[in-house]
């Protein structure tokens, strides 16, 4: 069964301590959708300006991406310039929302019907706006971003109520919940509204709480992170991809979270979306064999 | 098989946001000896000033800690005072080293043959110093301080070369490694001499490398830390406590540090010693098994 994503595509420039690159296909919805595509047929609602290379949407199209929903409007595709610091702390060096900062996404008849969907990283009034768009939703999640929990609380938190799964990061679990220990704050999340709540931590793995169960999982240990951008988003497109057509049961949502963070730890290991462009579920799976042999508890 | 235990024993006053205590019985020798005594005969070395309570002897050497090599010296027992914040970042309020300034380790002729060794958190020359000493070890490993990694990194750096297993917390190897990342820093670690290095990141659990082999665990998802005192010493006297007698193989390492990790998450549920002083081997292996529970990878 297809997944909706909705989100932003970006142009963006990224520069770490192990290269760079220029005007590189990016955007959360980008991220999401390269990933979810290995598990589910995937819709992409985004705007993309006049300056958008053609080859870029040629792309997302040959990887199986449903790129009707993607609006090319006059003016400038949203660009992002950023540096990553040894410690993987990202500072943004340029930013122009240009098109995308007059989003406003309509969906076709078909598209309401999709019954997954995937609110990435965009102003929870869009979120809001999409959700009431949606006609027979099975399973919704979102994500968001320091600025919009501290600056558009309330709305995001009445959004919550309407989640099944919420995806977050650990500085934005810490800053909605105000609760420092991520255990502790991913549990409260749990409470907030979401079905399950989803908090990433980087190199440290990811925690999911659901009201009355808990999931823990360490990172992958990859050799050489070479660009974090996306990764986020990689995980949370693998995870409602991976559980778009499938019972959102625990079993099923912790198998969901392994993809998704194997997922995201290959993102990394190249700029951009290269990796992500040429993955296959076969890459995907093997790294999960791996995985489960360096980090799987030992029955006592 | 017995374990030599060689560190600090003090007295310590505690203060948490969740409540405080004064004078209890503290130092990485009597939390490695509380958590060790579960899985093997335990001898302590350490030195205790003249007002140390008899009661704390007595306890010790009724959970069966060995504490022949417990030397009562004219003076104060080590004082500590500290203060937790909400981060669980740890402030020294008051320190009085007392009689643990003159400490020299001196091993009977029994406690030289004793084949299994952790060398606490003390002085690189003093670990050196009980290092001489042992005539037939089979496994000995040590802790460290930043203090020492820093000021002393000569010594410690070809200690390590003798070590079979070094327990570090995260900053310790970074500042020993020079790496940011943790996973290449404990990659790193196991080529700068022991067989195994072991990590500890607290909340975020655990990472071990060998030469050619990985492991990595969460941490086992406490509701509320009361008191993060002891828990690294906890960890690594359960892990050396339970590999005395086994063979060093990766399997037998993994379920140690399994079960180290849980040792310690019952450790910081109340304030210094107390869980660890009643704790059962039943206790912790019933954890262990609700720990599997929720951090299993699931096979796909």
């Amino acid at each position: 069964m297809s997944l909706l994503i909705v989100g932003s595509v970006a142009l963006d420039s990224i520069e770490t301590p192990w290269g760079r690159v220029a005007q590189v296909l990016g955007g959360s919805a980008t991220y999401a959708a390269l990933a979810a595509r290995l598990w589910t047929p995937v819709s992409m609602v985004a705007v993309i300006g006049s300056d958008f290379p053609a080859a870029y949407a040629k792309m997302l199209a040959k990887r199986g991406v449903n790129g009707a929903g993607l609006t090319q409007v006059k003016g400038r595709t949203f660009r992002w310039k950023g540096r990553y610091d040894e410690n993987l702390q990202a500072k943004t060096l340029f930013l122009d929302l240009g098109v995308f900062k007059s989003f406003e996404p309509k969906l076709t008849a078909g598209q309401q019907k999709i019954p997954h969907a995937f609110l990435g990283n965009i102003h929870p009034s869009l979120q809001w706006n999409v959700l009431r768009q949606l006609r027979s939703t099975r399973i919704v999640a979102c994500d968001s971003r320091d600025d919009w929990i501290k600056n558009n609380r309330k709305e995001f938190l009445s959004l919550l109520k309407r989640m099944d799964l919420i995806f977050l990061n650990d500085s934005e679990a810490r800053l909605l919940t105000g609760i420092h220990g991520l255990v502790q704050a991913t549990r409260h999340l749990a409470k907030m509204g979401p079905k399950v709540a989803i908090v990433k931590k980087g190199e440290h793995g990811v925690l999911a709480a659901s009201k009355d169960s808990f999931f823990s999982l360490p990172g992958y240990p990859i050799s050489q992170v070479m660009d974090p951008t996306g990764a986020g988003d990689a995980f949370a497109g693998t995870c409602m991809g991976y559980l778009a057509g499938r019972k959102l049961s625990w079993a099923n949502l912790c198998r969901g979270i392994q993809i998704s963070s194997v997922a995201a730890s290959i993102t990394i290991e190249d700029f951009g979306p290269a990796r992500l462009t040429n993955l296959t579920k076969a890459d995907v799976l093997r790294r999960c064999r791996a995985f489960q042999a360096i980090s799987r508890p030992v029955v006592l």
